[in-house]
């Protein structure tokens, strides 16, 4: 067995209680083997993690990773007419290498700031694919359909290549790669097609994953055709099973969080990107109350216009209270469970918690910052105080994909650069 | 003259344009004397900005740094729950000691986060007034008066002490500190005493600063006792002056948007405070649009729990997108424009844009980062995707207060450990 030692640190349990202790990762197997006192003595590899707080990596529920290409690109704009007049022109001249710089790019992000899995939905996902084996973190992809103003020969092909890429990828990289059949949304995608391909998806055994409710104008079309609101609708299609997952939630009645709760399915809350654009205020207490799982996405960078879990969480937390009108409303403690645990749940991964058998998929923050001192309390710390950059340390699957903030699965100055590059020439074609 | 150069980076200038340029700064007078090419060749001091945004130094305009020590003692509560269950009890214990140790740590904080002046409002103040002198920022400071459940007595003191600090430190620090005359709140202080009071700070030549309308409970009592709304009956006590402002401004109608804008009164808006605390969103963009002054502040570390002005500039393009129900409101430019010439304006400094002639007060934005790439445009970059620990150096009268992330005029180890310990202490005498 090789191991990887995590030594002299403060290790964040599943109770968010927190307890001096050393880390023990057995590599091969990918898992934490124990956790405790004087675990480092015979350890192949070590990590130091004096003055710090070793705590499960960070799982970013929903995502789209390459649109860091877009980052800045358009702000300022609401949803419809945001990707209507700027981000769907633009990702028409994607092609399949700037998917793969711009996939680079939001992967060393992911690992700068301790996300150590991530759920992403774009399209040429072999590239994506081919970048998170690299870049080595944990992935649920997905190829994106939209049916809406395509010929039914076009629209099928699409559906397929989300059933086809679902079903290739699962299980790549040995395993770090699982997969989802995964619709934009109810309203980009007819329901001929979601009658048709849901049943397929099943057969496969992926999950399904799709934006839902996220601004009211996806919500009342719905109504209004199919005479329901969009998660019964989607529970009558079978889109509502306890593997699959949502993102946003912002506009969800009573019903439809019941239905959630029933189901089981999980919820991925985009703090950022509902505020970014205008969407709205998800009810994240009552859908905790109700039991549903939820868990934190940054939806893409274009819309938010960071990657890091840290800032969602700040911002599901400072938005959380908002929205119930409730100061006492998630909670630093119920915030640091939703980035960690909730969103593993949500995408149907045993990562977010740190505890003997569970994957090896950790981060270690620094605490040795101003914004850190005092530490009254570290939970707190994570949820208001903590940045991006107070990450030290990142590990998956056991092995270290960050140390003391040198990346060392990914060239930082090269990736930078190639998406520089990719992102200029994108513009220009855009322009012309 | 002893000069300052910062070469080879990108300049924002007042318009929010940004060229490449070299910044030429009199250190003797503290002040910028050129903005333009090869600057740079006759220099005292240098400061390296390749690959850099020079921009001015942020301006926190409501602030009450020593509070740094109560950084997560107490979350997810109410403002009026928290600060009588919480913060009033751990504050009363504070001494001019903890006072001095919590506004050092919280003055290191905002230097390392690129912001180079202050407007702070809290008790034992010149112990706040010499944690300033050392730092090298600059500061409008102020100790904050709270007359109700105290004898006549007592409260008088509390407003004499608030005007002779005013008078006394107003010009200190080599001019690096003013001051203003500070009552908590309307609602906090006696209408006695604000008449009393009042056309003292204006015989003073101080300005008057305050919270106003932070909650709808701070509203009520107003509309209940006096008739009248908060800001009605402040400028019936002669409290909005155009050198004036108050932090929060979130509950006010149209009638009182219009005082402010007639009165050039300035409004720092606390948009992590108002969430944190579930306070309420404030109407940035109608402010904006009325000619309001609006700036931004952090308010205390115990209701964020950082200080970092990037983080409150993301949050203020956020919050007011949902206030305003449209994704354009509060837009990257808008946002750019508070945090730094906005704040300065409202707290009445010259400070928060780069021209020759105003004041050498500055801060260098390190541009290499994977979420700065690409850079489709800077502005945007600064209001959602920058953070603290991306600046790289700060600049306040003319001094390097921060040179490539090492703070000069403080020991940040030995100000780190000395809060550290005041803060265990503070939290056993308040336990027992
Ligand atoms: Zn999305
Ligand atoms: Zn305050």
């Amino acid at each position: 067995m090789t191991t990887l030692a995590i030594t002299g640190g403060q290790v964040l349990r599943p109770d968010l209680t927190v307890t001096a202790a050393d880390v023990l990762v057995d590599q091969d197997a990918g898992e934490i083997r124990d956790i405790g006192p004087d675990l480092a003595d015979d350890a192949d590899e070590t990590l130091e993690a004096a003055n710090s707080l070793v705590m499960p990596g960070f799982v970013n529920g929903h995502c789209h990773v390459a649109m860091t290409l877009l980052r800045g690109y358009a702000d300022d704009k609401p949803l419809e007419a945001w990707l209507q007049e700027d981000i769907w022109p633009a990702e028409g001249e994607l092609t399949a290498d700037d998917v793969h710089a711009g996939a680079q790019l939001g992967l060393l992000e992911l690992i700068k700031s301790g996300t150590t899995a991530v759920a992403d939905m774009y399209f040429h996902v072999p590239e994506v694919a081919d970048a998170v084996e690299t870049a080595g973190i944990r992935a649920r992809l997905g190829h994106g359909i939209v049916t809406v103003g395509k010929d039914d020969e076009v629209a099928r092909e699409d559906a397929n290549t989300s059933l086809e890429i679902a079903r290739e990828y699962d299980g790549a990289a040995d395993g770090r790669i699982s997969t989802a059949f995964k619709p934009h949304s109810l309203t980009t995608v007819g329901s001929e097609y979601l009658e048709e391909f849901v049943p397929k998806a099943r057969e496969a055994g992926v999950p399904i994953h799709y934006h839902a409710n996220e601004t009211e104008n996806e919500v009342a079309p719905i109504v209004e055709e199919h005479g329901q609101r969009p998660l019964e609708y989607a529970a009558d299609r079978g889109m509502l099973e306890p593997e699959d997952f949502i993102a946003h939630g912002v506009h969800v009645d009573d019903r439809e969080i019941e239905l959630l709760a029933e189901a089981g399915t999980g919820v991925i809350h985009c703090p950022a990107s509902n505020m970014k654009l205008g969407s709205g205020m998800a009810p994240v207490q009552r859908m905790l109350d109700a039991g549903v799982t939820v868990g934190l996405g940054t939806d893409g960078a274009a819309s938010n216009n960071d990657l890091s879990m840290l800032d969602e969480a700040r911002d599901a937390a400072m938005l959380g209270k908002l929205a119930a009108d409730d100061a006492s409303a998630v909670s630093a403690e119920a915030t640091v469970d939703m980035v960690t645990r909730g969103s593993a749940d949500a995408i149907g991964l045993a990562s977010g918690r740190l505890e003997a058998g569970a994957p090896a998929d950790l981060a270690v923050i620094d605490l040795e910052a101003p914004h850190l001192t005092p530490r009254h309390d570290l939970v707190s710390h994570l949820a208001y105080a903590a940045t991006a950059a107070d990450v030290r340390h990142t590990v998956c699957d056991g092995q270290v994909l960050m140390r003391d903030r040198e990346v060392l699965t990914l060239e930082e100055a090269a990736v930078r650069e190639r998406a520089l590059e990719a992102a200029t020439s994108l513009v220009e074609r855009v322009d012309t």
